[in-house]
């Protein structure tokens, strides 16, 4: 009996055109941090659930795919087994998962193979994660991380250089953005005026929210985290100055936070980092936007995140600094800042946008028409000059009726069929067919070899 | 406390040396796949179990990396549940697997999509794939394949445009290799000849085996078999012919199995095959080897392998011709060929070899010295320019001593480095220093950009 086919749910397969459009991402992205000296690495799909678990937050280690033991999984169990329920059983049978970001994998890697890397380390990695979430549009549970990062520097050129990285990338795929930026110690200093320092994450997560469920709900929440008047009136303020400019707002914000320890620094930062990006040609539009922490903890300088101006999608691009990311692992005083493009909604944005057109051509140039055994050899050793020549051509592999091999040719969209029969072959002349003119050539082999490059 | 860094045994990490040298390999055999009119697809990592098992042999299945299901795992095992071990467990507790090669996953993306393709479909995959298999040298848990197929043709063209490819890539390698052909029906025809057709499998692994432990050994284990002595008689016959060429061996075959029904089919397509090679320009050994099984019980007519002629490290390429991979899916009638390049080994040959010399040098052109705020504001924006004009360019994000400065230009290879301090701003004159030499030059921004490029 026939199995049925089908992969998991919230994977993908990608079929030749998908690909090519996917690879043109990839390569936009890969070329732009190589011109900026980034060095690519790849870590395995599997780390050990030792490096990933309690790097994510609770939610996080539940959407970790783990990986069963090999052979008798069962006999690290301890005995008697009743008591374990699946949380508990899981670390006995599986020691292994897949990575759930590229972020973890690397700090790993830094503090691996410390003794072997040039400090400030600049990498690129662009592979696949897997996270175990509930399917939806735009959320796969396979998906592509392009991240770049620099270890091992505190200067906030990096932060500009990053931007810098966005906006390129962004102009090369004809996609205009808004490259949001806020500052962890903003946050934080907003925390610290409000008397609330011990409530940072929670205040963090409540303005993330702001977007989504409106300031009124926000404020609400707020309150029942036992606030008092002044500082919900400061989280308004704070709120309003969303219409400003980026002078006026760091001006207000001075007003409003800047006799705070690390308001003050926040300030600062964000006031260098803008002094940097005026002296460069940044084509796309840039706000801070203080309401913006992307829910993550281990952010502790700039935070970035990009949406597109034209389609809703959400971030396709984001990131930030981390000032002790590899002291989990060992290694302190390592500060990173690094940026993640998301390759899966960038493509859809792409898709909505029509921004794809003819970017896009890889296939092949020409077909040979099969006319039977003794023609083949003539066009194989024809389809071996244009390869030479680095001409995409193929040779139909069977000596179908004409008509099934033009079909062929067209439903592939190969721009050119050539005909090799006895005829053609005795006057060493050979028939090139335009397939979307439909112009037929009388051409010998130079100039069908000039015709196709 | 610090935890352990480390990864899976059997994976690897791959820095920016390894993955310029990968990339070099991977960009090679896709240039010439498409060069043949190959499109490339991709797969999930993870297949539905149902897909995987039973593809691979009884030893295969144990060697799949099984996920387990995400949430309560544990309630889907029936109870009691005391009598079941860890293969009868399993299934219960996991339905997901790692692919374990590219043509399980291939056979049923084909059947999955196949209102979509327009066949004969040509298809390249590069990806990894998974296996617990013991580690050692060569051999690892994740590697990468680089399979090409064209299904749905049963021309032996395509076979001749795969050794024609084999040839071309190992050709722009710089890899020596010998080609080595074998049919399976040329197996079933000595197995029928000897009586044994039934026994095609034990004496597939049997001949297989010669390299590694002797005709003595084998033709013990053949007898073991309970075959006649006339049987052994023919197998020595066989094995006598390696050292002929391929037309003397054509012909001894002739003689020796050509009245057999398999033995004839096997004989006239290795013919047909070399009859379409023999017009072509393949420039590297091509070798009948009768003794290659492959041990793929998949295969029903051409066998590939292909070796380093001067490094000894097993198969680097494989394939063959497989007469009904898809039916398992429910489409039968679907012949397919393909060819499976092994990345990971042919790294390693080329390094044996010292293969990779200056081919891959995609590293910073140039490095900005940081002098200080002020400076590396200029810096910054001369670094937009010199990228602007397609060449690699970093800034030092700190202003470190110009010691340090120069050593990360050392270690990292940047040939270039450009010094603009204060002095050099004021007469917009910079200084370019050739790190490989140690010359100086004084060049003003359009001098600069010639020079580098």
């Amino acid at each position: 009996m026939a199995q049925k086919t089908g992969i998991p749910k919230g994977t993908r397969d990608f079929g030749p055109i998908e690909m090519e459009r996917r690879n043109y991402i990839f390569s936009t992205i890969t070329q732009v941090y190589q011109r900026y000296g980034f060095k690519q690495i790849e870590t395995p799909a599997m780390e050990n659930l030792t490096t990933l678990l309690g790097k994510y937050g609770e939610e996080g280690d539940k959407l970790l795919f783990k990986i069963l033991n090999s052979g008798d999984f069962l006999s690290k169990i301890p005995q008697p087994s009743q008591d374990l329920d699946s949380v508990k059983m899981a670390p006995f049978i599986a020691e292994k998962g897949l990575r759930y970001d590229l972020t973890v994998p690397f700090a790993r890697f830094v503090v691996q193979h410390q003794n072997e890397l040039n400090f400030p380390f600049k990498r690129f990695q662009i592979q696949p994660v897997w996270r175990a979430d509930r399917p939806q549009k735009g959320r796969y549970r396979e998906f592509y991380q392009c991240d770049s990062d620099i270890i091992g520097s505190t200067s906030l050129l990096n932060e500009a250089e990053l931007v810098h990285i966005i906006d390129d990338v962004f102009i090369a795929l004809n996609i205009p953005v808004v490259i949001r930026i806020n500052n962890r110690k903003i946050l934080a200093g907003i925390a610290e005026k409000m008397g609330a320092s011990d409530k940072l994450i929670e205040l963090t997560v409540l303005l993330d929210k702001i977007d989504k469920i409106g300031i009124t709900k926000v404020m609400e929440e707020v309150e029942a985290l036992g606030l008092t008047n002044e500082s919900l009136t400061l989280l308004t303020e704070v709120h309003k100055l969303s219409g400003l400019s980026i002078v006026e707002k760091l001006g207000s914000l001075e007003r409003l936070i800047g006799t705070t320890t690390e308001g003050e620094k926040g300030i600062a930062e964000l006031r260098e980092l803008f002094d940097y990006l005026q002296e460069m040609e940044i084509e796309n539009e840039i706000a801070i936007d203080l309401t913006l922490a992307r829910g993550l903890n281990y952010y502790t300088g700039a935070i970035f995140e990009v949406v597109s101006k034209e389609v809703q999608m959400g971030s396709i691009c984001g990131g930030g600094r981390y000032d002790d990311l590899t002291g989990i692992f060992g290694l302190n005083n390592m500060s990173g800042v690094g940026i993640s493009f998301g390759a899966d909604r960038i493509y859809d944005v792409l898709i909505e946008m029509d921004g794809f057109g003819s970017t896009t051509n890889q296939s092949t140039k020409v077909l040979l028409i099969n006319f039977g055994k003794k023609e083949s050899k003539i066009a194989l050793k024809l389809a071996e000059i244009l390869r030479k020549n680095g001409i995409s051509t193929e040779v139909f592999p069977e000596d179908a009726k004409l008509k099934k091999q033009m079909n062929y040719a067209d439903k592939n969209n190969i721009p050119y069929v050539i005909m090799a029969g006895a005829d053609e072959i005795a006057k060493q002349v050979y028939q090139l067919k335009n397939m979307t003119t439909g112009e037929q050539f009388q051409l010998n082999q130079n100039d069908l070899i000039t015709t196709l490059q």
